[in-house]
């Protein structure tokens, strides 16, 4: 009697993760490194991007930037402005009002993105501590802002979030002598949910920290930082 | 020739309203007002709850709580300590990690609310300035706390959020000397999208604007204020 082996595929089916990776695939074609930056609203990310984009990276590094936002262009506005590619990408019409970008949001922005002239995309996500995290968009790393003045329990609150990212930037720091908040508490409970993380704390408005968050831009580029595969 | 009459039934296959519309009928025969409470992560939602009905509100209006979040207990926690009744609703499990609470959520949880002993509900939402908005729950009205930390620009980047809301409450004020942040243009921009709004400036921290939230909580409560039906 014969028996005939049946493979399971596993994952298969999971429409997101294989966009993710056809946009991976094409992102590696154009040596493009791609980093995938989530927050909270009002976290931070534009004003980080601003600050740590404004010079430019080490060498000839070129930087591009693809915005998620359920509506408007304000961001990519206040980007556009430091003269690199950026573009734009609603969430809010042809995609229903999402909360978040997935894998074939980001693949319907392809043809818009340069992505012959730049080396590092950034993808700005929107604005959500919850559903950015479960989207894969075909990146090599992802990131997350965590501004001081949302408080030291949001790790255990949001934990996939802070789970999912190789780098947490601890925005705000500036505001520390203002709040009643614990650092090491806020720490700690990334700890908790990741101890892998690497941490950077910085301020956007004073440019604390911005040196160190340009670094590791520069590293992720170099292929020096990434996602397990 | 007969024509038939099509009678067009519309929304009647939206399942959410439909629920939202039984969970309504719940808390009308228990004579409960409920009032659904939203945010980004980290505007001050549970700290200002704390602070409002840490003595009772007018008379002998009894409030509880609905707690909603993705993971964990803490804001629950943290109210509870008020001696008054308190329900955790956690999105995470059960529900596939929901950003929201939509109005199956609520009614899952009705069997566990004391709708007997209680005046006033109060449904804290998942920290997050899109879906929430997208989900009538069963709620008299709606309110969210928009901290002056995240920027002048939230109310035209999210808003469905802001239109959703009869309240909008301005938090984190004691704040407002060490940022830069403009009050009036953030008026301003709330009132491009809901010249309706009610607003109310307060510091959870300090007990500023506090009063007038309690006030506005006994208004609700006493039919005062309320959505359009």
């Amino acid at each position: 009697m014969h028996r005939t082996k049946v493979r399971v595929v596993e994952d298969a089916l999971d429409a997101n993760n294989t966009i993710a990776r056809a946009n991976r695939d094409d992102f590696d074609r154009h040596q493009v490194t791609v980093l995938n930056l989530m927050s909270a609203p009002g976290a931070g990310k534009t004003s980080l991007l601003e600050r740590a984009i404004a010079q430019p990276l080490h060498g000839d590094l070129r930087v591009g930037v693809l915005e998620g936002d359920v509506q408007g262009s304000l961001d990519a506005d206040r980007l556009a402005s430091l003269h690199i590619p950026v573009t734009q990408l609603n969430t809010g019409n042809g995609f229903g009002g999402e909360c978040h970008l997935d894998a074939n949001m980001v693949r319907s922005a392809l043809d818009a993105l340069p992505l012959h002239d730049i080396d590092l995309l950034v993808i700005e996500n929107v604005g959500n501590l919850v559903c950015p995290a479960e989207f894969r968009v075909g990146e090599d790393a992802r990131a997350m802002v965590c501004s001081i003045t949302e408080g030291e329990d949001k790790p255990l609150k949001y934990p996939l979030m802070f789970r999912a990212c190789e780098l947490v930037v601890i925005n705000k720091i500036d505001l520390l002598p203002h709040l009643e908040f614990d650092l090491d508490k806020l720490l700690y409970n990334i700890g908790v949910v990741n101890p892998d993380a690497t941490h950077i704390v910085t301020s956007a408005r004073t440019g604390e920290g911005v040196p160190e968050l340009r670094g590791w831009l520069t590293q992720l580029a170099a292929g020096r930082v990434g996602a397990p595969a």
